[in-house]
């Protein structure tokens, strides 16, 4: 990358923060709190768009019409549609309809084409989602579009979710600005397979199709996919970028850096704000394997740490339990050697060469008292690294998940 | 096999049950709380030994050492000595020199020669196992083994375990009683790869040494290693059968099926119960999978929802989600085709033909009520199943798991 990740600066705003971008969020009367519900983001010129979706074998209704709509029509999309309070996922042929029913309402608004509109829908499985709630919303939503409105947006994908997340940023390509925003919802059922949860990200740059999906992809690679809650990936899983030109700056293959920087850094930010605010979180952890016999093996480590249950608990409970760390590398299926294995809790050893260094535990135990952790295990195999981010596992997950539809 | 596994009758008793067995557990100091930490068993003559240990790379000493010691007898065993409260894991050469000392020590009073004797820990990993405290503990054990002394064995090896788990059954060849017993220990860090937490089985028939490794891989393979409490394998698994022919009766390949049959009732009960009291856990849920392409396919996905967070708490919470069981099945890598996917809880159908039968829910609701349930999930995709137990995840495993070491 043309310039360093930590370069980037986040600054306020959100997915209308780029030009030529309105948002809305209003409620439909989806949810049944009367909370906002319904999101619209719409794009003043045709924007150039990629997604990436769940690799969940039962996808959602809206999963299966958006990808649709990217393959009719290349990617000329003029606004996104979501609801929250209901997945529109196991919903059958009437899912189906409905979702397709959403995206040629909102094109009638628009003044799109259906194929245009990209629709998503987050909330219970299973559940028919009342599309006349979907139409009597609609008008709302599209009278009170306005690119102040993008946090409005934010807060109607919300669902478990404790605050809404957005994230922007500005780039420099050639001399000229470019800006790229983002809103993600997710709490619960949150571990990306290839991509997770809802992202919107939007840029008024203008990028070429195949350099789109390739940033996006690589993007999402090190910020959504590395992240995890509770391991779960959900039928309804989806990023999608749209790319509208309205800077008048083209990112080019060598501007391609400096654009899937910034888009990275936007992605970051909203991925581990999925973190922190995941189900019963109190405590953002980012875990580091190093010595991995290769990438994959070091990735399928983090990833196996970052969802033990016994790891997540003795985070939550400020124990220094490095013996967890062990084990879980132990048995996660990748080379591992004992001998040449470490743990390291924040900056303090606790196992390495073999042996314990039990008398560090009182100051790891401290560090963990924190609410921004780093754990690291060395699987002594290798030179490979990779990093991903969870939460601590408390009483109040389990509470928010035994009383989901209650 | 000759007589299906509904006919066996479990009987009390347990591990000193079978004919030439005794017994004992005693408190050597080693847990803080002065309760009952170390077990012994002894055959009265040499008896032929198979086992199954853990396939975590992060091997505990007490695992080495069996491994070892039954290697170099050829599987020739007088004796078992298993302390709790210490899993003497990841505490490098003393540790394996400690493990060393308390075959030896035990080997002294039972007079025999230190490869005869087996060994086993279990309790916090990277702690120093004080060699002491099982110095000065063994005599005591050594003069109050009993037949009768079973149960105090298996409360021995309790750590989080909320009661001890035992089972035992009398078994028919060729018009001969032959006795099964055998004790458990297991409450968290439970998912079996080849074998699970520890488990001592003891018969008094004869059994010849490969019919013996066998019959324990076979009676594993459906009982111990389909069952998780958190999906954690740890550093100590292990499970050993004894066969000291006291009965006076051989098993052959002619009478295998009743010997294995025999075996794989009383591990399915220790089995039961490890999980009925996993950490936290108030329902025995029985995961059955059906429509699986393959029953590897089968038994991947019943672990796949044996261990998901979300069903777990749905179950604790009373909640018929079934679309989380859906979600499940349809990210855990294995072939599903959702429009000939279904859904049963308990006799319930909830999903099926692509669609959801939410009129079905108070009903199912009800039974989920209740303290031992059963969930099914048709893949839709072949012939092939599986089943696996599992329990609820409630904040009490929460609890319990970040308070463990405070």
């Amino acid at each position: 990358m043309a310039v360093p990740l930590e370069a980037v600066t986040i600054i306020p705003g959100g997915v209308a923060s780029p030009r030529g971008y309105r948002a809305a969020g209003v409620s439909a009367g989806i949810k049944a709190n009367n909370g906002l519900d319904l999101a619209l983001l719409v794009s003043d010129v045709p924007a150039r768009a990629a997604a990436v979706f769940t690799t969940n074998l039962a996808v959602a209704a809206p999963v299966v019409v958006s990808r649709e709509h990217l393959a009719r029509t290349g990617g000329a999309v003029r606004a996104v549609i979501v609801n929250s309070g209901c997945a529109n996922a196991c919903t059958g042929d009437d899912g189906l309809q409905v979702a397709r029913v959403m995206a040629a309402e909102t094109a009638a608004l628009v003044g799109c084409l259906p194929e245009q509109v990209l629709v998503a829908s987050t909330g219970v499985i299973g559940v028919s989602l009342p599309i006349d709630k979907i139409r009597g919303g609609l008008p709302l939503a599209f009278r009170t579009l306005g690119a102040d409105q993008g946090s409005q947006a934010a807060r109607a994908i919300m669902t478990t979710d404790p605050f809404p997340k957005e994230s922007a940023t500005e780039i420099s390509i050639g001399g000229r600005q470019v800006a790229v925003g983002g809103m993600a919802k997710g709490s619960g059922m949150i571990e990306p397979m290839m991509a997770t949860m809802l992202g919107f990200v939007t840029t008024d740059a203008a990028v070429p199709q195949p350099l789109l999906a390739r940033a996006l992809r690589e993007a999402v690679n090190d910020t959504f996919n590395a992240i995890t809650v509770d391991g779960e990936c959900s039928t309804n899983d989806c990023v999608m970028l749209l790319a509208n030109g309205a800077s008048g700056v083209a990112v080019d293959e060598a501007s391609y850096g400096e654009f899937v920087t910034g888009l990275t850094a936007v992605c970051r930010e909203l991925a581990l704000g999925i973190v922190r605010g995941g189900e019963g979180a109190t405590k953002l952890v980012t875990v580091t394997v190093t010595g991995g016999a290769t990438a994959a093996d070091a990735r399928k480590a983090a990833k196996a740490i970052a969802n033990s249950p016994l790891v997540k608990t003795a985070i939550h409970g400020g124990d220094p339990n490095w013996g967890r760390l062990i084990a879980v590398a132990g048995r996660a299926g990748v080379a591992f050697e004992l001998s040449r294995a470490a743990v390291t809790i924040g900056s303090t050893v606790l196992f390495r060469d073999g042996r314990p260094y039990d008398e560090a535990a009182p100051q790891a135990a401290e560090y963990l008292k924190g609410k921004d952790l780093t754990v690291s295990v060395d699987l002594g195999a290798g030179r490979s690294s990779s990093t991903v981010w969870t939460c601590d596992l408390s009483a109040e997950y389990v509470r928010i998940n035994a009383d989901y539809r209650t």
